[in-house]
């Protein structure tokens, strides 16, 4: 059999380590180049293939594609864009079966989260109804955490060790400052539905008094009583208050604290300034200084202090999904299996994409204390191990350097426009 | 002359490297134990000292004190509590001098921004008219870095490299995903009436579409249509816009663009929350999808990404400024003067507190774009070295280490309560 065309692209919310993943995937392909011809890196995710916006990685230098190793974003561009279901559908799955036959494409790695697993799965269903079967591998992206079966998510443990680091450094500052100044800090950080990010600011503190003092999870349905009053006892007892808050944070009736009131295209509702709303709570109620931090795409971008863990995870599994599909397996999506916690040992296999597709994983309640406000040892174990390391990028100038990729467009074959 | 005691003491907003010329106080301080015997810290400032609350920094161990250099925040606390005129408030400078004769301190190291340089210049001042001379030293520190005379100040450099980083790293973010998400990304800095902060994002971009593409400046009025109209320019033109906006940004007629509606005990007004400010009039004017951050303390307690020569210099002004006190110089601070940019080369001398005390030095309008939304290249030159070199904390399980100090209580001389 002669080599094929592999297509590569990234999808949904980018990671600091999504592009140590496209590197590991374009690395490992051309170490079989009887096997893997090209790969072709869409533009802008899944929206490249239908469009036939393809990048030529095969035009990248080996240093370029290496530089990918420190470089946050989605360096071929991502995409908020979810391909419906092919009943509702077809011709965009049509169109997709199409591009990837002009362009001899035996292989589809879809880096992505949930409904990136639901996608790679309908496209590998779809191939084989349409007699060109395509190999189909999911490779696991998401600092939200939220993946079922593997043990945790590339991309995930750096924003945690940015929100466990964050959260230290500031609450060092506010503990300075606390008697003539701020005495309550809070910290918005990501996550959605899940509180995982939350919980690892939880990874800051050890002991008693230690911040941060609250962690309102979206697990956890907040009762503004209870907060306010917990509050005013570590500022009694402790002199300062840090709030680390998910943006998913929500009340027992499912209604978020902060909603912006619109909603991406997969349907999600757009979240976001729940700290200001946390802080006013504390403002009209308490009356103390306060001061708030919104990390936003701070969080996810920081490859300045990613994990080395998530970066050698993230190199994994990538690596794993192109071993995988030269196996000849398809459909599934190679998974972190966490082997042992101290000394922390990981090992990478496979589950097949049906058991990931569309499902989120939540921070189990055996992590979150029993007040609700904090994590648990369970939780720290769990946690500890994927912060791990630093894996610092070449800085020159005092900025770290990233990669300068040629993008040379994949010249149309199908040559037709299809709007998405 | 027998060895006499030193008071140290940290005032004002703390920063990622304050705790660095605490470290070379003391570790200077000890290096002559003929002359000065023993350092006495305050507990959260100079109330420490009007509060008889002293911490005995000879009960610390060398590596407690050498922890130091990678501890962000005040570690022996700081204060927003600014000393009155002499006039108004005469018993506040007769308690100082009170207690700093109770237990033989002739030296006084402040370490804070332009205010505390006026506190140290009226105690060096009211201690002769006392009789009692205590040689009065301020040590500069201010993220701020609006302090005359100096080239810079120690805490400028790290709070740079944090927000170009950022701004880098978000840029990356948001570019990557600006076909069907995000398009404007909007990040809050500090920086009071002064740019500097504001301005060392633009550091992060050199070429035409590079991120930052609007920087709002306090020194520059704020112009809604301009601005609008720049941001739908760049989102024509490079598919987003990223935008870096001071606390301080104001309107023509002095309002800031957000103003929290409290003031600090300088009288200062407190600041914060002008992202969601200028991210409503992108979303009403414009309609364009956002998502905005607010480094707030993040900014100044990073010194995991503290510059290595923002490092060097809060090391090099601490040091200084006992040097000079032990040659009986007084009511000085040591400044930095840059020798040369390329190779950035620089030296400690010393100017009079009188020519620094309560004085602002904005950005230049050299260094503002012609547009005013950006930085020129002599802005750069002046910001560039300011970020260079990295100068990484060590690590344990995945978060930076910190100092552990004893905290032991100086035992008070004078007994006398004073309220502050």
């Amino acid at each position: 059999m002669s080599a094929r065309n592999a297509f590569y692209a990234q999808s949904g919310g980018v990671t600091a380590v999504i592009n140590v993943t496209a590197c590991a995937v374009i690395e490992t392909a051309r170490k079989h180049p009887n096997k893997i011809a090209n790969v072709y890196a869409g533009r802008n995710g899944i929206i490249g293939a239908l469009t036939e916006d393809m990048i030529d990685t095969n035009k990248e230098s080996a240093a370029a594609i290496s530089a990918l190793m420190y470089t946050p974003g989605g360096a071929f561009g991502s995409a908020r864009y979810k391909l419906k279901g092919i009943a509702e559908n077809r011709a965009q799955y049509e169109r997709l079966i199409e591009v990837f036959k002009a362009h001899d494409i035996g292989y589809f790695f879809y880096n992505g989260g949930n409904d990136s697993m639901d996608t790679a799965l309908k496209v590998s269903q779809f191939s084989k109804t349409m007699g060109y079967p395509v190999t189909c591998l999911g490779v696991p992206k998401t600092v939200d955490n939220d993946l079922p079966v593997t043990d945790n998510c590339p991309g995930f443990g750096s924003v945690a060790k940015y929100v466990a680091i964050s959260t230290q450094e500031a609450a060092l500052d506010v503990l300075s400052m606390a008697k003539t100044s701020t005495k309550v800090f809070i910290l918005e950080v990501m996550g959605r539905n899940a509180g995982w990010i939350a919980a690892a600011a939880g990874l800051a503190g050890k002991n008693p008094g230690d911040a941060p003092h609250i962690i309102l999870f979206p697990e956890v349905p907040f009762r503004k009583r209870d907060f306010l009053k917990r509050v005013r006892e570590c500022v009694a007892q402790y002199d300062y208050c840090v709030i680390v808050v998910s943006e998913g944070a929500q009340y027992a009736n499912g209604r978020f604290l902060a909603e912006a009131g619109t909603r991406d295209a997969f349907g999600h509702a757009q979240l976001g300034g729940v700290a200001p709303v946390v802080a006013n709570m504390v403002r009209e109620s308490l009356g103390y200084k306060y001061h708030y931090a919104v990390a936003d795409y701070l969080q996810r971008s920081a490859r300045h202090i990613a994990s080395d863990v998530d970066v050698k995870q993230a190199y994994a599994v990538g690596k794993a999904a192109v071993q995988y599909a030269l196996q000849g397996k398809t459909a599934i999506m190679p998974i972190i299996k966490r082997v042992s916690n101290s000394p922390y040992r990981w090992t990478i296999e496979s589950a097949p994409l049906g058991r990931i597709a569309n499902k989120e994983k939540m921070l189990p309640r055996r992590y979150i204390r029993k007040d609700g406000f904090g994590i648990t040892e369970a939780g720290r174990r769990y946690l500890e191990p994927l912060i791990k390391g630093e894996n610092y990028p070449p800085y020159i100038n005092g900025l770290p350097k990233t990669a300068k990729l040629k993008f040379k467009p994949v010249k149309p074959q199908v040559g037709t426009k299809f709007v998405v």
